[in-house]
């Protein structure tokens, strides 16, 4: 058992500071706990209460009188310490540190006093919202549910520096539909850092693609070089923040990392085979197409049912050094004849406003079987009149091709809920065509074809 | 009267081609005008019915008993040039083609016929989705309500040159609360063209700002002088695809124009004093900034609740060429006693996830007044516990201080709500740091103060 596996996949969990306040922070992880389908046991810990949510409440972690795999300090930082070390002496094998006030604002003895208390058991934080796991319901994070939703099960991990935007992406995931494995914010990186999580990720069967925001390396070397090592088993996808001088410093009082030079971080990325997000939207952007099959060419089939849409994608395609498929004239007629006489059958194929769930079946079935396609980019305008709702299941039947396949779809409340099913079914969905063919370059490079 | 005003402002409207199926373009544009609000009379013209929705039908246009200003033709393009000429003979002052078949598909005698038959009447299209008026109602536009939405009242008028981009973006408005003043789709352009309407929407008192999908100028010397002279009046905003050579040779069979040198075209809009839109995403990210007041500084200050974010607007900041503010002593003391003590307050102001209502407005008022500060970027993430539902009034007021203020704010169904009333109130709102920054900047420009 990896040491990460505690923070994970615990048998067991003491939450240390739950109080009679729901509001507070210890008592949210710990309700956290009940809604969030956790099977272990878990535990309170609060010397001033005999119980708490209805369950017996400790004075310390070492009174509870089972094992516990992982406990979580929610107490202020005066006395995290103490509650460090009981940790140990318990024997307890992981523990994450959420309360803030330690290097981050220069109290950097009261950090090494954390560490001294660990000893040798693992500790995530201090400063940190901590973990998530979709799939054995560890839910550490202290944002109330009604204004912080937690994604379903998905192929992505996401470690974060920054608990907020850790957060902040967690809960956009959520409205998208965007499934992850596990997320872990990682703030003061007293102890477990960004190369521990990017170790166990990589070999993590959930895991499909890891995606990194990151504001400098704790080790520079041991990071590049798990990087590496992940990179070669599965994509990694990283956004680097604190480019600019002045973002460095800012960097520096936030989470007490020395930013370091935006180009050797860029750099060591590609050299170590992971693929840089330049903005923070295209972390997730680049990460879902990374899920998808590996194109065999940077060939893009284009099918649209609106004429403006195609020639910003057009152009979008040619601008990011990917090719326009040129199918072949028997994939051409085959399409031609399942199709309204107004269409376009070509590259773009233009289905136009008469186009049906049937016509995107055709283009894109015959598009995917063509030789010289290497990926197909759907743009899909729910709002005329024709098109059925089928079409979600005529898209994301055919993710099971072999190919990539992406959709572009621009719209309201209505557009929003296919976009949401399509995700869920595996199809990445993009709002414009810009970013879905920046993401397909993402992947043409991770599939070293471009 | 401006011959333009009939389009968005007629007495009365006839829709040529209203069926009894009302799943029909024509129908759906004439139910279109029981559920905007349109204040004036409107009939329905058929040959081959008696009556429809309740409302007396004619055989022609011609048959009916008042004048009409504006005609909607919705039949097949075979029978387009007679019901246009019946309007001119008519005496209507203005009709809309939304029929398609014409010059897109090469028909182009076809479309002759057409501006023959109109003879000096003003005419929108063939190929067109027509107009939308958020003021007075007037909708040609043929997707059913529950596929696309309609926005609301607003500043920005939109004009495009594809139905498709258009109608997508109408949607998309809706959702996140964008309004509008008057949008125009002008299609094949066989008479009415991007430069008319820029004449027109430039005297436009509703009209705040214009937001322009180009493929290609129709006459590239009158556009370039109509650009030059709307952009005196107010912002325009102009997003040209079709700028590859791949990408202009869709724009050609899609709506016919000649899409010409991107160099060229990049030239022309900064030479007129528009701001050019590089992606889908800028066009409607920059117009929203437009309808600010100016900055008299190109100095942004940046209050944020989440580190992490504080570095990525940091960074954005720096690489747009715009400058951090540097609040003075005063303003900084001042601030100081109104935040949690946790906070830093400097650029960026990191308010952190203590932060409350109360907060950000000590921090948004005292950046406002403060001589060096020439914008508010605000990053609120709602996902932290203590933040009251009252910051959003908090930052609606700043609004009216003199300064632009934008937000960033990332997030799920919480957050979408709170941004919704944000945009609502005039307050821009961006998903991400950095799509807020290229707003500002885009700002700064039209400020003349970069």
């Amino acid at each position: 058992m990896n040491d990460m596996d505690y923070f994970f996949n615990p048998r067991s969990i003491a939450v240390i500071g739950v109080s009679k306040n729901p509001g507070k922070i210890g008592s949210i992880i710990f309700q956290n706990l009940f809604e969030s389908g956790y099977k272990g046991s878990f535990y309170p810990v609060n010397p001033n209460a005999d119980s708490v949510f209805g369950r017996k409440c400790y004075a310390s972690v070492k009174e509870i009188e089972n094992d516990i795999d992982m406990a979580v300090v929610a107490i202020p930082a005066g006395g995290a310490a103490q509650a460090v070390r009981d940790c140990a002496e318990k024997g307890v094998k992981a523990c994450i540190v959420v309360t803030a006030g330690f290097s981050e604002i220069g109290k950097i003895e009261a950090e090494n006093d954390l560490v001294a208390a660990a000893g040798g058991m693992r500790m995530l934080g201090p400063n940190v919202i901590g973990v998530y796991d979709a799939y054995t319901g560890v839910d550490t994070v202290f944002n109330a549910r009604y204004r912080q939703g937690r994604p379903g099960k998905g192929g992505i991990a996401f470690i974060s520096q920054s608990g907020a935007f850790g957060a902040a992406v967690m809960d956009w995931c959520v409205n998208e539909g965007i499934g992850l494995s596990r997320f872990a914010s990682i703030g003061n990186r007293a102890d477990v850092d960004e190369a521990d999580l990017l170790e166990y990720l990589s070999m993590d069967e959930s895991t499909k693609v890891i995606a990194l925001y990151l504001e400098g390396a704790k080790n520079g070397r041991r990071f590049y070089e798990k990087l590496k090592e992940a990179s070669s088993k599965k994509p990694v996808i990283v956004i680097k923040s604190g480019k600019s001088r002045e973002g460095g410093r800012v960097a520096m009082s936030h989470t007490g990392s020395l930013a370091g030079s935006a180009q050797v971080y860029s750099g060591a990325f590609r050299q170590a085979g992971a693929i840089e997000a330049v903005t923070s939207e295209e972390l997730f952007d680049f990460a879902k197409a990374a899920t998808l099959p590996k194109m065999k060419s940077g060939s893009v089939q284009i099918i649209t049912n609106g004429g403006g849409f195609g020639v910003i994608a057009t152009d979008a395609v040619v601008e990011n050094g990917l090719k326009l498929a040129e199918m072949s004239r028997e994939t051409v007629e085959k399409i031609k004849v399942c199709v309204t006489e107004f269409a376009t059958v070509g590259n773009p194929t233009d289905l136009t406003g008469n186009s049906t769930a049937g016509m995107y079946e055709a283009a894109i079935a015959g598009a995917l079987e063509d030789k010289s396609v290497g990926a197909v980019m759907v743009v899909l305008l729910l709002q005329v009149s024709a098109l059925e709702s089928s079409v979600v299941d005529v898209i994301a039947r055919s993710a099971a091709s072999g190919k990539p396949v992406v959709v572009c779809s621009t719209g309201g409340e209505f557009t929003d809920a296919h976009k949401k099913l399509l995700e869920e079914g595996g199809v990445p969905v993009y709002p414009t065509p810009e970013r879905a063919v920046r993401a397909l370059k993402a992947l043409a490079i991770l599939s070293k074809t471009i």
